[in-house]
């Protein structure tokens, strides 16, 4: 059966995350539903990374075999149709071989999390930026964030259920930035730990807010400890940006 | 009684519009029930724009006068305690004299129009921009929108319900520009006819498609027949930006 890459766009508001669960709706159920209206077969959705509930993708992506040899675009075009009304999208399909696998052959992952940093809660943002009301210190966050850059233990920054086999990751760049009432900080790396990057965003606020001196975040690093972390940023304000493989 | 200007951003899509009506829930009478709800009284929240079903505000603004001489910062956020969960804030909120009329003192409104184009429907921007798949061509829209500025007839591009008293109004400013995946337009008039820039941006997207000539709109403007003009844009593609005021 062919072998098709998905880049896939989504508001993960109303699911239980990317992964398939017993207690209600998940992207790749959705897709795998969907799969199932346009072949008639049970296809297995294999994602690149498994978001959180509430949190959103603009590429994550999967792949799946289909018994049909349709041009990619088609293949995208009736995902989509069998979507609806959901607010999940297959932005492009591509034709793969079979030693593409979505979440193997990946060799960076970019995540990019919005603050919405105003007096006012979100209106047109609500489940789409974290709110902070207090003024941040965005240079001083983005300056504070720069230790985490390269291979480091980062079990500060696990969450308790992470499966991964290691705390070790190297994190190839991370940037905290202003626009407007936003802050936004982006991040990348070949890999991340579960909650790393929510769990990094919590604790960049407190230097945000003054309550942590930038130096806290390097001594919380190394203390390779969940402990010396700060709290978890909320899910709704992460989104998965893009999954890079070798070829492209 | 004091009166407060208040700016408002709000996702217009589960709402019969900006106002009052019978037949479903409105922005007004959400934000007089929030008034309700801190003051005891029935105020009258008078807004600066009949925004419809759908249509979204960044900075729509209205006039309240309220019982209460509270800092406005503080009559800001009772309110916004009170509009909880809509997703309808109350950005700003300032005191003014009494001869300040969110509708009448009004100097300039701003809207934009954002289509979304490209082949997939949208996902994290559904109900929030036009989809349009067929790739539009941007610099003819925005040359065509040119002959649009200055004083004119608009009957064009004015609803049949149009309750203005002349179909003449003067458009400073309209440009189109993209931005990735997103077509955007941006206008500002002192004033605008019923549906006058959804029918704008229904025409222009005649122009991006190919299927109008550029000098196929100043044809249709001089017709004074909204036959002439094209079919009108969704609402939910459209944003009210900002009303401005001679102080401001």
């Amino acid at each position: 059966m062919p072998r098709y890459k998905l880049t896939i766009e989504y508001d993960g508001t109303n699911f239980v995350g990317w992964q398939r669960q017993d207690n209600g709706l998940s992207i790749q159920g959705a897709i795998e539903s969907a799969a199932k209206g346009y072949c008639q077969i049970d296809a297995l959705v294999q994602g690149a990374g498994r978001t959180d509930s509430g949190v959103h993708s603009l590429g994550q992506v999967a792949h799946v075999d289909l018994p049909r040899h349709d041009p990619p675009d088609i293949v995208a075009k009736a995902l989509n149709a069998h979507l609806r009304p959901h607010p999940i999208v297959v932005v492009k399909a591509e034709l793969v071989g079979d030693d593409f696998h979505a979440r193997f052959s990946a060799i960076e992952r970019g995540y990019e999390y919005r603050i919405q940093n105003r007096r006012a809660r979100p209106a047109l943002e609500m489940n789409r930026a974290w709110w902070v009301s207090a003024r941040l210190d965005v240079d001083a966050m983005h300056r504070a964030a720069q230790c985490l850059v390269g291979r480091h233990d980062f079990s500060t920054f696990r969450a308790a259920v992470c499966q991964s086999s290691s705390p070790v990751k190297t994190l190839t760049e991370i940037s905290v930035a202003r626009h407007e009432d936003f802050v936004v900080l982006t991040t990348k790396a070949r890999s991340f730990l579960h909650h790393q990057v929510r769990n990094i965003v919590g604790t960049l606020k407190l230097v945000g807010e003054g309550k942590w001196r930038e130096d806290d975040v390097p001594k919380a690093l190394a203390a390779c400890d969940r402990t010396a972390g700060g709290p978890t940023a909320p899910s709704h304000g992460l989104y998965l940006t893009h999954v890079r493989y070798p070829d492209a």
